[in-house]
């Protein structure tokens, strides 16, 4: 049985991540998973929240264009430290350097999320921030981490769900942010616009 | 490729939890499963790191007593709020119960974990708490949740990475230790004793 029921046409994911198709499915909600094919290095002006807000508006935006009639769901994630936004990593190099600047040290995660749809004029963007502290990596954990295939598609270079669990000592605010969406608070403004409804028993 | 190397003959994981299995193949730790048989009802004198240190401890040794060449670990998970301890809620009722009294506020969750190897005679417990702070649930949220199956085995009457992922607006401290178990202290403690090698490059 769903857990939510949606508003016809149904819910679209603006996002090619696994990790925030793998959150909604968790989270109990029906969604299709639809792209966006928004550059995510063409806004990296202002402050990180903005930047998420934007680059999360765009791409629910540009779904939302093709499928006007649909609520679109875009996200975006950025990982800061030291007044510095950290992006995927390109290479090893680039992966080692964001985890030596990361290790022992507590940096920022800003998510930015778009709740949008085309035919009624409503869109809702947000961005929730919480604290991340790594534990403090040896040269021989930092040299097996980026060995891996995980820092590669990840800002900040590193996984918050899966082989990189056991580099987090503690977090402050929502984990499900750091992993690519504040499901709780993307939920909750579903359900009060009224785009889904949990299911009754 | 495994991301763990283990010493000969291998770890065991004696819990029956999915939710504990879950986490430390994320993590990359080769481990086969012996639940142990410890009744968790029977130890329930003095403060919760006691107790989820000394349930631990009982599960770690029952099963090494069995396999007392390999390395066991052992976990027990409890939800504290108003200084009385949640278990898992045996209907409805309770499961209604336990959430109207989370709802809105913040409790912690405790758990205690226990690595031990009978045949070299060592054994480390310890306990890791974190704090967990649920929006304020509504009568029809409460009433949805406890209409799924997701409350029934669970210390509290919530599942973080599931549906209850809708329910917790923040943590403060390790995210894994309220799923059921803290890995990044776990495999710090496991490779520090030499249970486990990373993978080199």
């Amino acid at each position: 049985m769903a857990e939510y029921n949606t508003a016809n046409p149904g819910l679209i994911l603006a996002s090619a991540s696994p990790r925030r198709r793998d959150l909604l499915t968790q989270a109990g909600l029906p969604f299709t998973v639809i792209p966006s094919t928004v550059d995510e290095t063409a806004l990296t002006a202002g402050p990180p929240e903005v930047q998420v807000r934007m680059l999360a508006q765009a791409k629910a935006k540009q779904v939302a264009a093709r499928f006007p009639d649909h609520w679109v769901i875009g996200a975006d994630t950025l990982v800061v430290i030291d007044g510095r936004v950290l992006g995927k990593p390109k290479d090893r190099t680039e992966a080692r350097a964001m985890l030596h600047r990361l290790s022992g040290r507590t940096h920022t995660v800003w998510t930015g999320y778009c709740l949008c749809c085309k035919d009624v004029a409503q869109s809702i963007c947000d961005a929730v921030d919480t604290k991340v502290q790594f534990k403090t990596l040896s040269a021989g954990e930092i040299a097996w981490y980026v060995n891996t295939s995980e820092p590669y598609d990840k800002a900040g270079g590193y996984a918050a769900q899966g082989l990189g669990s056991t580099l987090i000592k503690r977090i402050e605010g929502s984990y499900t942010n750091v992993v690519g969406l504040p499901v709780c608070e993307v939920v909750e403004t579903l359900v009060r616009v009224g785009v889904v409804r949990r299911s009754s028993p």
